[in-house]
């Protein structure tokens, strides 16, 4: 069982971290990174021996199948965990890169470069495996990662951090690098989403409910990931084969995710000759339907669609459907109902597809494709710390380029205004 | 005298901003401004007129001369606020960029593309001429705007937002792309910054108590401007006549401003050749000293400096002064009370320089010129909407580079995953 320390001092922590930031950019990141996972292998049996514990423990308060799941480390999901590790080493460095560089009239010179954040916070759920991305691409990034994971994965995060720790200090860095906040305790999440000025950036990643709270509480920077409620609209040019490979592979290749599809939307010219077979192909891969009344008329298996569902990220075998009259209201639709994360047309039509990419607001806008291919790795990020659905610094899948920031060096020659 | 409307409905505001957002990157955006800036000449008498009713109400007050200027408009002045809006639609055009593009294996084409925020609040301070630049950035960024001055400047930015509205319908946009909050009610301020959903953006652009209310309840996504407790490092190898062409310039040149120094940091070997002549010069200028006890013994005429005045940010003829043993120190100092604006050090120090940019925390690191320089429009950004101290987003001078955001754009022909 956990052990509880009621007295976690953040403050110090946060401090720690600071300090440990400094120097980072001009550190061997790599080595240290190929250091971290060489130490993970060569700890397996300890981490796996605690993470037993965190899934037993779920086990025994009767906790689905599916959750404990994503809780369970084994030999080859850590081999895998050590290997992504080592992929992270392998990317282009992401700091000190010169985005942009000019000279003034007057001599002096100005060079945009990139610089880490400093210290950066994440908050997350049950998957240990986070643990170690997180920390990694932090320390890639040039900062210090305080971590906050779930309290039913203490103990795997316990052993992990300590395990990356080793590894820091074997490789010359501060351990402090790393850092866990190693207690249950919800107001420690509060006292890191207050740290102004302590804390940089935190990013949190998880379900709809820690997004929300994290995104009313903070007083730190914030970037929001990974909620969901994406669409497919069959446009009445679509090719129905396509349109329904689509909605099938948006829906059913993995609907736990934030990019799987959540609506479809048909325009009423095709209703009647997409939606029978469409729909009953779905309900075979076992998705359940809440549709609304035109969509019913050609499929009244269907259960009835409520205003609420048009608003609901299933994230299951769960598809709401609604016949529209045109793209214009498919795009209402989306832009009313969307989380601004992924959104699909299906067309032939040059002059909708423009419009639907111009009109619907959101991270990702396709043509002709599933939404299914948002995500960093897919995109040649190769890494993903989570999929940005707001406006500001990150929008869509974000990768290292999107864990820094910048500063402008400027050079002169004693040059006054 | 304002006549305060009780029933200010934003919510009513918020989304009539959105709809008259809605095809706004789309939209003839240069030409309306050219109209703006028409129509607020064409409108002269009826603005300096609204403008007098705030100067005469605050001069009744006993309102300091300085701020008085602030407030007041006259012919010169709202001609330069025309010709700004004019030179606004002359930029290039910060929409529609494709920033990166590049194909996957299974051919799918994925470009990031440069759109608008959508709605972008802007929470102000006195000068009315703030109204028409951050109404015409927004625009020409393609949000739009919704504006909240201060109470002291209500007529001035009534009169002003109608002739902007005016000017709108004539180019045949929805008057609703420029909106004022016409009360100076304090909750409506809370409820803009809680507006998440709503409002994409919010800008403050003003003093530290007004940025610090923001940051603290904003829970909408938000840039910080403007706090600047900039310092100036003369390095042991300084070229002392430089070093003290700067940090006059600094601290006298225009010390009501951001970028203009508050606390010179000296190094231990320069202070007995450097200090006495520096710190007469600038108290020739009228600068009120306050120094360490190291300083003081070069020039006693110095007052002593407390703690405090090393975290403040005189934005006056103040200036602290602090002899430091190393560059280590300096880095200290700075990185400790600073709030990551602009800083200087004057050296003739290869490793110093490098050392001093690379490890000090800030949007803009000079070597050898005055922190003076950090500006839009000095950066050569052809304009200028605040200068940002947060690491999200925008960091240093934001243009209307920094008013967009972005959205990936990809384009299949039925790729599935």
């Amino acid at each position: 069982m956990a052990v509880v320390k009621p007295d976690v001092n953040l403050s110090e922590l946060f401090d720690r971290a600071r300090r440990a930031s400094r120097g980072l950019a001009r550190a061997e990141r790599n080595a240290t990174l190929l250091a971290i996972a060489d130490e993970l292998i060569a700890h397996s049996q300890e981490i796996l021996s605690a993470n037993t514990l965190d899934v037993e423990a779920e086990r025994n308060k009767g906790t689905a199948a599916s959750l404990l799941d994503r809780l369970t480390l084994n030999v080859k999901r850590l081999a895998d965990i050590a290997q992504a590790v080592r992929l992270i080493a392998a990317l282009p460095d992401p700091l000190q890169r010169i985005q942009d560089g000019w000279q003034l009239d007057n001599g002096l010179r100005i060079k945009k470069m990139t610089v880490p954040f400093g210290v950066i916070g994440m908050i997350y759920e049950s998957r240990p495996n986070v643990t170690v991305d997180a920390a990694s691409l932090s320390l890639k990034a040039g900062s210090a990662a305080i971590l906050r994971g779930s309290a039913n994965a203490l103990n795997s995060n316990r052993v992990l951090v300590r395990v990356m720790r080793q590894a820091l200090t074997k490789a010359g860095l501060p351990a402090d690098v790393i850092q866990l906040i190693d207690s249950p305790e919800r107001r420690l999440v509060t006292e890191l989403l207050e740290a102004r000025g302590k804390v940089d950036l935190v990013i949190p990643r998880g379900g709809a409910s820690l997004i929300n709270h994290v995104v009313q509480n903070a007083k730190v920077p914030v970037i929001e990931t990974g909620v969901g409620n994406c669409h497919v609209f069959v446009d009445s040019s679509a090719k129905l084969k396509h349109a329904q490979e689509i909605i099938l592979n948006a829906k059913v290749q993995r609907p736990g995710v934030c990019n799987s599809a959540e609506t479809l939307l048909v325009h009423q010219d095709v209703a009647e000759t997409f939606l029978p077979d469409a729909l009953a192909a779905l309900s075979e891969q076992g998705v359940e339907l809440f549709a609304c009344e035109r969509s019913r008329q050609f499929y009244p298996q269907a259960a009835v669609a409520s205003e609420a569902d048009w608003a609901t990220e299933y994230l299951d075998f769960k598809l709401a459907v609604r016949v529209v009259n045109d793209l214009d209201e498919a795009i209402d639709h989306i832009n009313q109902y969307g989380s601004q994360h992924s959104e699909a047309i299906v067309t032939e039509s040059l002059e909708n597809a423009r419009r639907f990419q111009d009109e619907v607001d959101a991270a990702a806008v396709y043509v002709n494709a599933s939404t299914r291919f948002t995500d960093g790795f897919v995109f040649g990020f190769g890494a993903e710390i989570g999929i940005s659905t707001q406006k500001l610094h990150a929008r869509g899948p974000m990768g290292l380029a999107e864990m820094v920031t910048h500063k402008y060096l400027i050079d002169g020659q004693g040059q006054i205004r």
